[in-house]
């Protein structure tokens, strides 16, 4: 298999000098970025400020100059957190109330009023088996926290996460009335993170809240002086009806084999306790602006490049199926995919599910952008919202910037725009526009084997 | 040359995996820069906090097990800030005053009283050269930004640094009668970014600061509406007579050649506006703790590994200086310099002005850094404190975060714990620890010419 990577590289010298030196005098993914938090901050699936920010991305990519830009259907979710979330414990010496800081977790059912009972507190579902017996009418308080000496933070959150996704379903099989969750973060301090749960059929949908993990501390030593202790958890939030919502679709026509793509993204909705900046408006303001800083200095790619905004990546993930599925016709001209969802910090490289000469074409590529610090590949999955393609064997690229900040914002009411550096945001959509370039001119880009052609 | 450098591998494969347990799990860095910051905000030479921080890191290092702690007295600079530094201008349509966010550049004389004057803009010597014969009896304003396109921040600042450091002097020589310089930071902001500025024998002292970059916008578009406006410049800052300050050492005793010496080091002097929790509280805590942190799990180096926090890096380099001639006559028994001073940001490697078959052992050692992001090496300088050493061959090394937030904080305001991620600080800890445990165990560690013994 014949690559002309080398030609590349000789014949245009200057694509990551010029991609750099536009991002980084002019920060259009920055100043993208600022506005989106500004116009939208709170976009969960189904809100008024999912419904904003989808009109904000159509205009952005208008505005940069793309082609058959448009939305695309879907049915989303549609979950409301409400005003009352609660938790609250009686201080037995000073006979007063004191609250602990919690959020509703997405998807959770409300309490309709206060909901008053005993905690028990386990590490585990395995443990939670064990006191089975004792969990009858209590909250079940799941309190594993991050293995904090793991250097991949993402490894972390994959041990903990089970409590908050499955801790309703596990803790109501047992009896429980409602689920308490220490919080997914590295971090010790006061900001519950939020995040997606489920509901299993057949087994009874109980409350489920995150502390903040100084919270989760707190309750546990109380819990130590005083296993009695009872808790008034009080929730408001509910679902709605489905409603109708869109990803948001533009192009960078290739000027060589126009009916290939390669299609790149990040997810437009985000958790509604901020302004999701690094969740995941990061992704898709790099993803559009990968396309624009293209355009904008004249690197115009051989396939068609396509930024796909995702809806409902945080609670469902119906954009990322509905692409799939309302695309499977023309799967077989996607050659690739890629995802910017970890956030928008300075990068490290990318993660890919290539094998043999794609990934040593890969390999190449990378090597390039050692000046920004994009220069590690390795193997790994893409994205969410691109995971379905994978079915077809579209080649998943995951952008990876530095992962040790991620959780400090993950969910929680830090994620604003004041912890986004704009200059570690732009080295990230030179490296994934360098990146895409240089893939959509690969002489050979063949597909991964097809898998199966549905779920 | 033989390197028995696979031995140590074979032995003892756990070194990075317990310093990265020990450090990530309890944070010792990151609890020392803590109480560092608190109990010593403002350190600069020859002020009351750095007295308090030249105590705090010999109690630290005594803390830590350390041996042969000790303060090594040095004279160092004496320079204080005053309560007064105003930059204003009038506006004409409002008729009235209104001040722009300044900072007295370090080693200013005051202006004994309110100076006012009109201003010339420049960006460069060569202009002020050029504009000379306006410029008698005014203020000069250094306007050249940072340029932000270079990816290595480190760069632009090399690229504008002069005007701070020697803006007076030129200013002074064409007859002026102050000098203003735009911050050294790629952001554009509100806070002024102090830093050493110097005088000239011979050439009058006039007074200096820095403008924030916002500021300095602001100035130079309020110039382009009226170029005969007049600015009132207002400094109280003054310089006493030189003081004892200390260099804080402390060891780590080689197992198999105690005599031999590998030096790590930040400086434990900072700026007055902030916490200098970047620069470099975090320096002196990592150099500490990679001591502690290979103490804590065992990894008894074999040639001796001695801390030393600097005094007076950042106005004067007395410290740096102080340590060399003091140790001149044990420098062939140094094997070794390490400093970090460039922030406790994420890992990316090393840089070291070693060469052939000691740079080939470096890379085998920066190889095993790879899972904490430390796997980078390059052709460097190691750090100001440890440069004089150079002069006797003893190689140096400096250890290298992620460069894009750096001047986001240096000598800013900005810099304060709050501005540090714990979990990246700690890896730079580890990357230090192991890669000063592996050159210590190499079985060849040839020193550099010799360049001269004294200056």
């Amino acid at each position: 298999m014949l690559f002309l990577f080398c030609l590349f590289l000789q014949t245009e010298p200057n694509l990551v000098q010029s991609l750099k030196n536009e991002a980084l005098a002019n920060q259009p993914t920055f100043n993208s970025l600022t506005e989106l938090c500004r116009v939208a901050p709170k976009r969960l699936s189904g809100s008024a400020g999912a419904e904003i920010a989808v009109q904000w991305a159509k205009a952005e990519m208008k505005a940069l100059g793309l082609e058959n830009v448009r939305l695309e259907a879907v049915q989303v979710p549609h979950w409301e957190r409400g005003p009352v979330e609660a938790l609250r414990f009686q201080d037995a010496k000073l006979a007063e109330t004191f609250p602990l800081p919690v959020t509703a977790l997405g998807g959770s059912v409300g309490t309709n009023g206060p909901l008053t009972a005993q905690v028990i507190e386990v590490q585990s579902f395995e443990e939670l088996q064990k006191k089975a017996a004792l969990a009858k009418g209590k909250f079940i308080f799941f309190n594993r926290a991050f293995d904090n000496t793991l250097a991949n933070p993402f490894e972390a959150y994959s041990g903990a996460v089970n409590q908050r996704s499955r801790g309703a379903i596990e803790a109501a099989k047992v009896g429980a009335i409602g689920a308490i969750v220490r919080s997914m973060t590295n971090r010790l301090d006061d900001y519950p993170h939020t995040g997606a749960m489920r509901y299993d059929e057949n087994i009874p949908q109980i409350p489920s809240l995150a502390v903040s993990t100084l919270g989760a501390e707190r309750l546990s030593h109380l819990l130590k002086r005083d296993p009695n202790l009872k808790l008034e958890m009080e929730l408001s939030c509910q679902t709605f009806p489905d409603t109708t919502s869109y990803n948001v679709v533009g192009e960078l026509k290739g000027s060589q084999f126009p009916e290939q793509i390669l299609v790149v993204g990040g997810h437009l909705d985000a958790w509604d306790l901020a302004q999701g900046a690094h969740d995941d408006g990061a992704g898709v303001c790099q993803s559009m602006h990968a396309l624009g800083l293209l355009k904008k200095t004249g690197f115009i790619p051989k396939r068609t490049l396509r930024v796909v905004c995702f809806m409902n990546e945080e609670n469902g993930l119906r954009g990322g199926r509905g692409y799939y599925e309302q695309h499977l016709a023309e799967m077989d001209r996607h050659v690739l995919a890629m995802e910017s969802d970890r956030g928008g910090f300075t990068p490290r490289g990318f993660g890919t599910d290539a094998s043999g000469p794609v990934m040593e074409a890969f390999r190449q590529i990378v090597a390039e952008l050692s000046e920004i610090g994009a220069d590690h590949i390795e193997l790994g999955h893409g994205g969410a919202d691109i995971g379905p393609m994978a079915k077809s064997g579209v080649i998943q690229v995951g952008y990876i910037p530095d992962a040790q900040r991620y959780f400090d914002f993950h969910h929680a009411a830090t994620d604003t725009i004041d912890g986004v550096n704009p200059r570690e945001l732009e080295l990230g959509t030179v490296a994934m526009a360098a990146f895409l370039y240089r893939a959509a001119g690969l002489e050979n880009l063949p597909k991964n084997p097809v898998t199966h052609e549905s779920e």
